[in-house]
């Protein structure tokens, strides 16, 4: 399906609701947004519309505090963007400047172009999410630059414009992005749940930080259109994230380790049963499952979770953290209820 | 779907098609078999009745000579079988000598029991499809020491009983098991196809050879019960064994590659999906996978199928065989139509 709604369209839809400006977009005039990377525990894989990124299934997150984005940008005369990343200017042909430039057509006024001044505190393109907060953090930055004032929800649309995933980084903790069901894509947006669990962690586990080979924009596509076990996905997504928002209402954590590690194997089983295939897995990556698996023959009770790329994201709770440090000296322990 | 056939009615059935014997089946009478092992292009992965080894779907396979088994039974007096494998003689508590006496339970006459001397030129339980082998070089032996005089057919649904991929272990070169439809498992037989390909190469990349720790009866019911994804399994299965055929009659040998490495690669999908999750792969299977995918893309014409287990069969044709060994140092090379 492909909606007959463009994505300018959308956007302006969703802007006739902002506030009147105060004020004209004017050169020089800045804004600041901020927004934390997420971990799918039920996973987001596959577009029911392209154009509008609208998901084939809905999807659960949890976002990681101190983990994350933090944007300016300032309005400036011209016609082509300026873009820092990580205190490095981008040529405006970097396929990161290019898509940014993209995106921000739909919020420019005529001869204005973005001053985009971006700092990743997670490697980019590494399956850790840089581009959900990256494009959440630009939606908070234009919403104050531009004085829109709009609503969480509304927001959540438009960093799903940018990054399927960005819509989900609008909320510390747990956040619920759902699929919608309208041509306008106007319903598919993430809220949060209101759980909290402080002893819950997530350990980061790097095996490779290099940029990812297939995009999940790609990744996805290609899943969608030759992987044959795809066409069971999106009922299993569905069931998933059903029973982990019932596990954590529940605080049942061996229900939701266990749903959300299925939940993620399977989203890259249909990966794998691509052609051409696609692997993110690094021989690290299955490693560090032989790890995790070994840890729990052994009675710890612990479970990964990894998205489009090879890392591992472990999830524990806080009695366990000592013996999950003996294991993997490497980690990086983040517990998403107890930091800021 | 369990049949109400048993095991034992489903053997008499077969052997009341048996030559009468021209003499009792005394002690001290033996029999001689060999049977080389079968690569899967594309797998058997499911069963739909247990007892009997009927497959949830059809599958094509091609033997390897050179690599098998070779057993000798001889009968003898008593009611305790003695194994000898490879050489060394086997408690009868050890897993291999009790699913062995058990199967030969179908064949013995009172009174009698079997001494089984079998030799195998593969590892056994790494993937490598010794039970293939093995189950149908043991009914070649069973076949010759009762004088049965089965036709190939009637053994193929012997050796099924045995090990579901040994039905095709009964024939030099590519052969079909028909999944078969009756309920009494008679029509689930393995038959060769008629062409040859002199060309065809098939590479071994040993990347482990210990035991399992799933076998593949275990795998395949955990997967069956709990993977969602294999609801798509069974028509995908039949489609590529259908394109592989029709590539072998074509001598389509990219068409064939393809097919078949993305037909191993669902297969194993299923497996990574299933709760808990089945991963046969090791590191150095991915690292042997990214070496082939590598190799593709600088334009050699190379795939790779994989069993239960995680040793890489690379597929190529005889003019890439330089380049091939040249980044496998430590592979080994048969050529199907070309040697015995």
């Amino acid at each position: 399906m492909n909606s007959d709604i463009s994505p300018t369209q959308f956007v302006n839809q969703i802007l006739s609701q902002a506030q009147p400006p105060t004020r004209p977009a004017k050169i020089g005039q800045t804004g600041k947004g901020r927004a934390p990377v997420n971990i799918a525990l039920s996973k987001y894989w596959g577009k029911r519309a392209v154009a509008l990124n609208l998901p084939t299934n809905s999807s659960l997150s949890i976002s990681l505090p101190g983990l994350g984005t933090e944007t300016t940008i300032e309005i400036t005369e011209g016609s082509s963007d300026h873009v820092t990343l990580n205190n490095q200017i981008l040529e405006i042909s970097h396929p990161f400047a290019q898509r940014l430039s993209q995106y921000l057509n739909y919020f420019r006024n005529p001869n204005q172009a973005f001053k985009v001044t971006t700092f990743n505190t997670v490697p980019t393109g590494a399956g850790l999410a840089s581009s959900a907060s990256g494009y959440a953090a630009l939606v908070l930055a234009l919403d104050d630059c531009f004085q829109w004032q709009l609503p969480k929800q509304q927001l959540s649309l438009l960093a799903r414009l940018g990054s399927g995933s960005a819509s989900r980084s609008l909320y510390p903790g747990f956040a619920v992005w759902h699929k919608g069901v309208q041509e306008d894509g106007l319903d598919s947006f993430a809220e949060p749940l209101p759980q909290t669990w402080p002893e819950l962690c997530i350990g980061l586990i790097k095996v490779d930080i290099a940029e990812k080979k297939v995009g999940s924009t790609q990744g996805m596509q290609n899943t969608v259109e030759t992987c044959e076990l795809y066409s069971a996905w999106p009922k299993k997504a569905e069931q998933d994230l059903a029973i982990i928002q019932q596990s954590i209402e529940d605080k049942n954590f061996t229900r939701l380790g266990e749903t959300a590690e299925n939940n993620a194997l399977s989203m890259h089983a249909t990966m794998i049963a691509t052609w051409p295939p696609i692997l993110y897995w690094q021989p690290g990556s299955v490693q560090a499952m032989q790890q995790v698996w070994q840890l729990r023959e052994d009675g710890l009770s612990v479970y990964f979770t990894m998205d489009a790329g090879p890392n591992l994201k472990l999830l524990f709770l806080e009695k366990e953290e000592a013996k999950i440090i003996q294991t993997f000296g490497n980690i990086q322990i983040i517990k998403p209820f107890k930091q800021d």
